[in-house]
């Protein structure tokens, strides 16, 4: 008998077949002798729907009423799910994520967990019941709802199983794994068997659809994740702690595991800055309190004492960030901002690379070869970043999935 | 400077326009210097979609999931409404029932308010804030979410009126007022001005749209009630301690107040029952635990020791009701039970019939000259009904609502 966190996304309980489907797959598992806690995500697109009405009520909807709004969608979807268990004859209780005792802190819209008491959830699986929990949501000591940011029921997922001490956390959608490369992009990607849990870091941090912070998570409590669909029987993607692998398969694993893309890249660069100390402070500042999240940052210092800042948004804060960076500008007398939309990036990911050399080379020449321009490169010791034109995304995210011989399933 | 509770019922809310125009009224109110707490339903028809949703993934949906899934409807109206009026330049802070203290008994679907903790509420007004509470819901001592019945927003809003000591709670919806008569069916029918308590009650019970348990609870803690449309300036319905105003208005008040109506209602009969202390309960006892409402009973004793009784009950529960009454009838030894769908109440209703003899003759009369024949008649100190072929209640309702001269607007 095994105690198990299951989490379900919405497309996995997008309508009530959905949604029956996913119960009977947790009651077979239940049949088995296993105590499971399932947490859900809101059904389908009806988080967009309920953001939709907020934005026709108020062109700046107040953030605590908005997580509010927002929890329903959970509290919703877990209810059905208990009663569609109860249907199969199964003994369920649905609890929202004030119920399951997930406390945060005041930060609407993307608060942080600051402790779980997991008292109910315990009673009642001792009662023998299934205990279904409303993700991405909890209470602060007010007793007010806040939502701990898009995509994190499955940081509530891995936060619940940690502290209840669940052997592993398992996360179902509507795709098989975790694939090499987007398969959107690239037709021969190849589902992931294992993987380590910076590699996936790096991967979601750089573009495949996995919330990072709940691998941040998972890799403090060494909380095993297996990512799999909620509509096969596929075996799915199994992220753990990597490093002592590494080292047991040694020359397999000293490879590139997958190729990140984002298609949804814009960079702005600020040009003739006095240089002095504090500079890059007074700069990005203004740009976190906007709520912008700013990704790759070069600086090049210049030689008459002024230095240039490029830095990388996403496409749809670039309007915004433009506007912020050019008031600044005119403050700390930049000579100048441009900004180019219509970027990508497309990074290679792996541990295989840290302390080898030849990576950056072969991934510079297969670009090369491919006549696509790199505009910007970023490194960290797992991974490598080019910022490209977003109409070569595709072309280079194949031909380094061939050059990198992710195209061949054997090795895995 | 006053203390107003506001209700909307879900017509008012039913879309962002309907949700805005509503945000414009309460701040208009809260502009003129009144601290206004608004208890909100859920917009439009999103409860019966939620019902809707329930049903399709069980067939018979569990009580307290699905208190948990119908909660959601009026935190979301009360965030959108709460956010509406942040959009007004006004501060306002939405509470599910639970932050508003509202704690009831473990009857899902259908709990009982126990008491009300309004710290919460009297701490948002104190800081200048408009307070929006989520009709309809309460929680229990264990932290689970309930729900009061349907229609009990109203509930809700008169509670918490008599908890805070608000001077009077005002009910708005898409309807103008209280009518003499269901508009529908009779064309000339008028808003009443202002109705007693026990008027309303009656009105409310047998057939006038409003929750009578709230009215009940109006009348416990005489708090005067507003019904009005949140849609226009008409100035509505006063619903208040009608008893000393009776005295006052002598013979004006002397005559009937309103023609309720209800064409949803199927009678059984149950006959050749043995006649013996304690057989009435064995009957009914079987009917309430199936959460069957029953309305009138006769019950004519026969003359060889047996005795038949009829009660009527909402078409919607006859199938069922005539199962268990068969049932019964087998064990207890009844020689029968027969049926009737399509019936319809009409009722009389006003304080002024009370020690006045002529009334019930007046009625009867009325129903004989338009030929409709009388089926089953039941009587309160306040209220003459009559059971007739639904066929007949257009004209029955009309009829009755000239011959108690309520057509004529002048005297209300």
């Amino acid at each position: 008998m095994a105690l198990v966190v299951h989490k379900y996304g919405g497309s996995s309980l997008a309508n009530a077949n959905s949604i029956l489907n996913v119960a009977r797959r947790i009651a077979d598992i239940s049949r088995l002798g296993n105590k499971i806690v399932a947490v859900v995500s809101a059904m389908g697109s009806s988080t967009d729907n309920l953001i939709n009405l907020a934005y026709e009520v108020s062109t700046n909807p107040d953030p605590r009423e908005m997580d509010v709004l927002l929890s329903t969608g959970e509290l919703v979807s877990c209810t059905l799910l208990a009663m569609a268990l109860r249907s199969l004859g199964e003994d369920a209780v649905s609890l929202s994520g004030s119920q399951a005792g997930i406390k945060t802190n005041k930060q609407y819209g993307k608060a942080m967990i600051s402790s779980i008491e997991p008292k109910r959830i315990v009673a009642e699986l001792e009662q023998n019941r299934i205990v279904i929990i409303a993700g991405y949501q909890g209470i602060t000591e007010n007793m007010d709802v806040t939502t701990l940011g898009r995509g994190a029921s499955d940081l509530t997922a891995v936060a619940i199983a940690a502290r209840i001490g669940s052997s592993r956390c398992e996360i179902y959608s509507d795709v098989d794994g975790i694939f090499t490369a987007d398969p959107n992009l690239v037709p021969n990607a190849q589902i992931i068997d294992e993987i380590g849990f910076e590699e996936m870091l790096e991967m979601a941090s750089y573009g495949a659809k996995m919330n990072p912070r709940s691998i941040e998570l998972a890799m403090a409590y060494n909380m095993p994740i297996l990512v799999a669909s909620s509509f096969s029987q596929s075996k799915g993607t199994i992220i753990h702690q990597g490093d002592s692998m590494n080292n047991n398969v040694g020359e397999l694993r000293n490879r590139v595991r997958g190729i990140a893309t984002d298609n949804n890249v814009a960079k702005i660069t600020i040009s003739g800055v006095v240089d002095r100390p504090g500079i890059a402070a007074e700069l990005f500042e203004p740009l976190a309190d906007a709520g912008i999240s700013v990704d790759i940052i070069v600086q090049n210092a210049g030689i008459h004492g002024t230095t240039d800042f490029t830095f990388t948004v996403e496409s749809t804060d670039l309007t915004r960030a433009e506007q912020i960076t050019k008031e600044l500008s005119s403050r700390i007398v930049g000579s100048g901002v441009v900004s180019s939309p219509g970027l990508a990036k497309v990074s290679i990911v792996g541990t295989g690379m840290q302390d080898t050399p030849g990576y950056a080379a072969m991934m510079f020449r297969t670009l090369a070869d491919h006549k696509i321009n790199i505009d910007t490169i970023s490194t960290s010791e797992i991974r490598i970043t080019c910022i490209i034109n977003s109409s070569h995304l595709e072309d280079a995210a194949r031909s380094l999935h061939k050059a990198f011989e992710l195209d061949d399933s054997e090795i895995k």
